[in-house]
């Protein structure tokens, strides 16, 4: 089959209608065991209920059914990037989650701050989950102290607790590599080896940099500095080549999101990043006074992900509340076009991202009007977009923006 | 798009819940133009009515929309196997079909046993549909004198009436064959010719098999003691090569089916073949007694299709309901998940298999419940599961059993 959002490229007109595309985070969940309700069917959205009538509705799979996607993979299905073709590597994730920028000669790890004792051997992967505070200060030091090894520029940034996220950099880097993590305590941490032959540089600089962090956490250490003298790396991976999303897409496209990880997924795809402050609030008033300049918008809610992986139902429902009471704002744009779904559902019952399909709502001129009620899962289930992939989301959004040219004649 | 169930396969987790699939074979309908009502709509079944509302429900195709599938894709879409991508060859399913296993070097023919003139012309391509009884008495003759044509070990198999099946066992061999037969009377028989350079030996193999036939079944017909004197070959197939289920899917697989055919499909792809008597009520006895052995098990309800093929409307309704009674024995043994549906439709105005989508429920702890007061067609059409692939089937069974690992961070 055809990749949907691929077609769409090829039918792109470089005029049309103005894209507002709000995902909130996990919004999608099951009905509570208690009151039969999911959180968006028990929330007071008089905003969100006024728009769904002469909206149209549907479900949307991130990947397909049964399969969880994570927030990666789940973002870019929506930005109309196959998340199956185009696999994002941890440590870019890992990068993205921290705030970094990555370039094309970046090559990302996570990794553990951890212990091994005199022989070599991993007592404690984790180094005993150093306080987040001790992790910035050994980054600190390391970052002063580890100098080029190999000739690579390395950076590395504090995660919570034990984990903390290198970057190197330099020209021929490449991430076909093994990890370090031995996943087990007992035994050493293994040597980074080459998957492919033009990798074997690579392999040379992240072993050249283990030995470093191993000198100069060893000297800390044997000073009771630091509780761990080594650190594991995982998950290497560079920067993807992504086609920019305004090129393919013929947009000027910007991305306001409190939390990193989520300007990272936009930035990857070639967006601009519109920085605001950490609230919805905050996000909202950045939309307003960039609203004038751009032709998609993507505006991204985190709160009702995490509410959901908590498994706190009550704040889920307010957070879809607090959305509901800013909504107005964002209509009063007028978008041409607004899409408010989820990148993929995080049941209070479960604690964590799903597998349940995406409730989406799709406003514009032309949209069938599927006469909802409410904006809700079950109000999706029998909507007149249907049951689909998250990647056609972009072909349908530029459509109602008038934005994609007929298919052959 | 990427395969769901190879997806799948590459975040199994090797451990989770338990499965049970039920097929009711063929259930699927179409409304009886008097009663306008399905087989499922017109059984009383009120223990699939008790279990229906928390359930999710939703229509599933083996293939598409407008493909009639066989038994064998039907299948080997449920289980994960992609049906257009794994062909199997219709001497595989009629072998076993009638009870036989297959190793690798195992080439088999579905054969009819058929009348030639002095000149070699075919005149009878049944040989006048000799009695089943008749067909057995052949087999057991040429299977005695017969000896081993090329090297060949050599098995006939009677099937009904004038049809048998042949295996020919020899290392080498190939299915890139011609068939024997000429699809008309009046014309000799083709000899068996080579697709494909490896294919060479097969194909001496073939031709001196049915030139030893043509020597025994010659002399038995100058004897009156055969009315047919030679065969026919058609749909030469080796044993597909398949990644067995258990390892791509992680579970510990049993099959219970009363029919060949179907032991035989679960045999293919790997499954262990809990082996059962004839009747609805052995296979629930056998589902008891292996439930706590498997965490995945296959159970194969045969008549739901036999009745439907025959058009015989009322058994079909008997034989849900039969089915229905039993249901409360697989209720106790309390699967984590519970998928009831069927390989293909076969609506008894038809007499035969169908194109009509699949009636699927899945019950599980994290099942969007429907809220449907029944498990029917007109239910399933409008459930949350939506339409979708059988091939997703198996996705979806396992994300519910929490057997699939998130697909990228």
């Amino acid at each position: 089959m055809i990749d949907p959002a691929a077609l769409a490229e090829e039918l792109i007109e470089k005029q049309g209608g103005k894209i507002l595309l709000v995902i909130m985070d996990g919004v999608g969940d099951i009905p509570d065991a208690e009151t039969g309700r999911t959180p968006l069917e028990t929330a007071k959205t008089p905003n969100l209920d006024s728009i769904a009538p002469a909206a149209s509705l549907g479900l949307a799979y991130a990947i397909g059914r049964g399969i969880t996607p994570g927030s990666g993979p789940a973002h870019m299905s929506l930005f109309g990037y196959d998340p199956t073709a185009h696999r994002i590597g941890r440590g870019v994730l890992e990068a993205l989650g921290v705030g970094l920028s990555m370039g094309p000669n970046d090559l990302a790890f996570r990794a553990n701050f951890a212990s091994k004792d005199a022989e070599g051997s991993i007592t404690d992967r984790r180094a005993g989950r150093i306080p987040t505070e001790k992790n910035r200060e050994l980054v600190a030091k390391l970052n002063k102290e580890i100098g080029c090894p190999e000739d690579c520029n390395v950076t590395l940034t504090s995660g919570l607790e034990h984990r903390f996220v290198v970057m190197l950099e330099r020209e021929g880097l490449s991430d076909e590599l093994t990890e370090s993590d031995p996943q087990a305590t007992g035994v050493p941490a293994l040597e980074v080896k080459a998957l492919a032959p033009e990798a074997e540089l690579a392999a040379r600089c992240a072993n050249a940099f283990v030995a470093r962090v191993n000198e100069v956490l060893g000297k800390l250490h044997s000073n009771s500095e630091s509780p761990a003298n080594t650190c594991l790396l995982r998950g290497p991976a560079m920067f993807p080549k992504l086609k920019p999303f305004g090129e393919r897409f013929g947009v000027k496209a910007g991305a306001i999101a409190a939390y990193p990880m989520y300007r990272g997924l936009a930035q990857l795809v070639g967006m601009e990043i519109l920085d605001a402050g950490a609230t919805l609030e905050d996000e909202f008033a950045r939309l307003e006074a960039a609203w004038a300049e751009y032709n998609y918008v993507f505006l991204h809610v985190k709160k009702t992900d995490s509410y959901g992986e908590d498994g706190n139902f009550d704040s889920k429902v307010h957070e879809i509340e607090r959305f509901d009471g800013l909504l107005p704002r964002a209509l009063a744009l007028s978008p041409d076009v607004l899409a408010i779904t989820c990148d993929h559902s995080t049941p209070c019952a479960m604690k964590g991202h799903s597998w349940h399909p995406n409730p989406f709502l799709l406003r514009a001129e032309h949209a069938f009007p599927d006469g909802a009620e409410r904006f809700t899962e079950r109000n999706c289930q029998r909507g007149s977009l249907g049951h689909f992939a998250s990647l056609e989301a972009m072909p349908l959004m530029l459509a109602h923006a008038g934005r994609l040219a007929k298919f052959g004649a």
